[in-house]
């Protein structure tokens, strides 16, 4: 078997090894055989994800089926572009609507005014950000990797791209929040244009006001990423950062909003709201993928009739998952502050290999999540912890009931060493009990 | 009725009419509303266009059977992130395979080495190559919006976001074409890091051989932006730019290529794959939707199986368009070289009021096009000329004979004033005698 990559030759050496695997597999393929093996993927895909795994994976969700059924393929590849009334194509009248539905709908389950949900993700809603308030050069305040920051909002990612300076912000990894007595030193001494919150874990909210405060100072702005909590914040159930003074929200429309892939940027204020819409198009899109739209608007005007009730099944989901995973042995994060206030759990995985092994063998037993790197561990060090999130299992129809099984399987697994073959089947009848 | 948007109160003033009226549709809907509204405006959207419309918009396209059965929603709110074998999230094994498979296929047809297909729209390829090969204050030089070069390049698209000094390439518009007397002594005195051909208007083929040469001797790199031409290119039938000496090609994946929404960037150098993969990813992008690389892939195994005998009716198409309009007495672009070498057809409308009024009434009779700026009119000016691509009534199975039709029917409804529900009517038969 050839051990280099010919897709990505200068991928790390794990990647390459499966990256080359694969190719192997697909090499020299014609169309029925392209088509045959797409198909069996599809299946595989579904049947693995959608119909037998127990999905605890934090960036992830399934739309309901209202969203579903507005997803209109043809309008994908009918990209829109330009406002309607002077679009330079002509017969999207209806892509129009939605081009109004979309935002309205968005903004008004956010709490905020204006809605630009025209980027096809975060890191683009981020970067529109960066290119609507800062100038290359100018210095960004963000969340370190050490407190689960975003490696989209970093010098890697879209601060590179935007040729931004990048300091870390000062965090209290105790608390999970930014260290308040530090911030203001910090600030002055760094003169941020764009001070940015919100994370990768987010188990409890951060003291926005007080964050904003010390902004003021130095008249920074103050953008709060809204990706993984998008979904708690509609229904009313975790801090509302556009209330306690964040100027603007970004935000992933998956995840824990449940809609299709996709970004919103969400503000009260037109001027900072016109700026992120230059930036969005023609700044970072001409034409664009306008399918979205439609179940957007769809899982929007959900969340406005029924987004309090799902919050706070995910919340209830994370608290009876937490529970029941330190009764069974594990060191679940944050023990001292009851372990979570959103939909979110963190275990210290150190003792099974870091969070990266475990969540692999978990993955054979059909409970399917992820590592991550825990607050206040080292940079550079593997990821020490796993992280789930309960939005899936809990449109799924899984209750606290089904959360103490699934902490009682990792026990099994992780703990007793049982075979990922008879978790597994149990992790499948679990999953099929409420399809 | 309200005249200032809610939405976009920043719009220019005719779309902000638009946008009040639309508002005020959509005002005060719940979940059953926007739910109703929403499924009424996808039928009325797929009978327009789908099942009524002749649709001659350059910058669309319908996929076919095989790829729209390629689409799985359920992979797109599972966005990934990560090479295979290295993801943080389990459960993605079958998107591994999606992600060999669909650069390997992409590459292949577009005579390339490597592909990134990840991107989600042409704008972003060129912010990747941008983000790649040049650094914030560096030159970059393309073509003047007065030679079709699209906006998202310029200095309010991706250029803006980088921050890059755009300069306007010399350029021959009689002869559509880069002037290239005029080049060497450019690029000398400019000393871009780039440079990029390819525009919205894609009648002939550049001279690539000779920009590349010129670009030698100032150390730049050539990069070409086949958004328009993909599908032509992939079945052998225009020119092919990696061949004729551009280091890169950028390309959307629907257009003519006719494939989801999305972009490529293809290239045969390692060295300039590997940066354009980190600027993409984790660049541009972290997780992505996944959802496209199914029917991205199936698309370009149709290309490496039938593309040539696609591309060739697209062709004929044209010609016989351009024919057939020039014999109804339009003036259509480019006689002295015989209207057009691709897909595409241009014609001056300024006799009917200027492209974007000419593609209105046109809308009006079931004929869906757009305006656009011809090449060498002066910038500023409205829209003089209509664009036509014949590459989705190629794919719906129209023939050279419906574009003699098509040409009549556009004399009969922008010359002759017949009613605009005639020709719709007639229109619809058309196309509908084929469906």
């Amino acid at each position: 078997m050839e051990k280099r990559s010919r897709v990505a030759p200068w991928a790390p050496s794990r990647a390459q090894l499966r990256l080359a695997e694969l190719e192997s597999e697909v090499a020299g393929l014609g169309l029925a055989g392209v088509t045959r093996l797409v198909d069996a993927v599809l299946a595989e895909h579904r049947g693995r994800l959608d119909e037998d795994g127990v999905v605890l994976y934090a960036g992830t969700n399934t739309m309901s089926e209202r969203a579903r059924a507005a997803y209109e393929v043809s309008l994908g590849s009918r990209p829109s572009t330009g406002w309607p009334g002077e679009k330079p194509q002509t017969g999207l009248d209806e892509v129009d609507v939605l081009e109004v539905l979309a935002p309205l709908q968005v903004a008004a389950v956010m709490g905020g005014t204006f809605a630009e949900v025209r980027l096809q993700s975060a890191t683009l809603a981020t970067l529109a950000c960066y290119g609507a308030f800062t100038d290359p050069g100018d210095t960004v305040a963000i969340l370190p990797e050490s407190a689960c920051g975003h490696a989209g909002h970093h010098a890697r990612g879209a601060a590179g791209i935007r040729g931004l300076r990048v300091v870390d912000l000062p965090y209290d990894a105790g608390r999970f929040d930014v260290d308040h007595t530090a911030l203001p030193a910090f600030l002055r001494e760094h003169r941020p244009a764009l001070v940015m919150v919100g994370a990768s874990l987010m188990l409890f909210p951060y003291d926005v006001a007080r964050i904003r405060a010390a902004c003021d100072e130095v008249g920074a702005l103050l953008l709060y990423d809204a990706s993984q909590v998008a979904g708690l914040i509609a229904g009313g159930r975790f801090q509302h950062p556009l209330d306690e003074g964040a100027h603007v929200l970004t935000m992933s429309t998956y995840a824990s909003f449940g809609g299709p892939p996709g970004a919103a940027v969400v503000t009260r204020d037109e001027d900072l709201a016109r700026r992120v819409s230059a930036a969005a198009c023609p700044g970072l899109t001409a034409n664009y993928d306008a399918s979205r739209l439609a179940p957007l608007a769809v899982t929007a005007a959900e969340h406005a009739a029924q987004g309090p009730a799902y919050a706070d099944r995910c919340v209830a989901n994370a608290a009876a998952l937490a529970a029941a995973l330190h009764r069974e042995g594990f060191a679940v994060t944050a023990t001292h502050r009851g372990w979570t206030a959103s939909h979110h759990v963190a275990v210290d995985a150190a003792a099974f290999g870091g969070g990266d092994e475990a969540a692999r063998s978990l993955a054979e037993g059909g409970l399917y999540l992820g590592g991550i790197a825990l607050p206040g561990q080292p940079p550079g060090e593997p990821a020490r912890g796993l992280r789930m999130g309960t939005q899936e299992v809990t449109r799924r129809g899984l209750g606290p009931d089904a959360m103490e099984e699934v902490a009682v399987l990792m026990r099994r697994l992780l703990v007793d060493g049982h075979p990922p073959i008879k978790i597994l089947q149990e992790a499948m009848a679990l999953r099929r009990a409420v399809s």
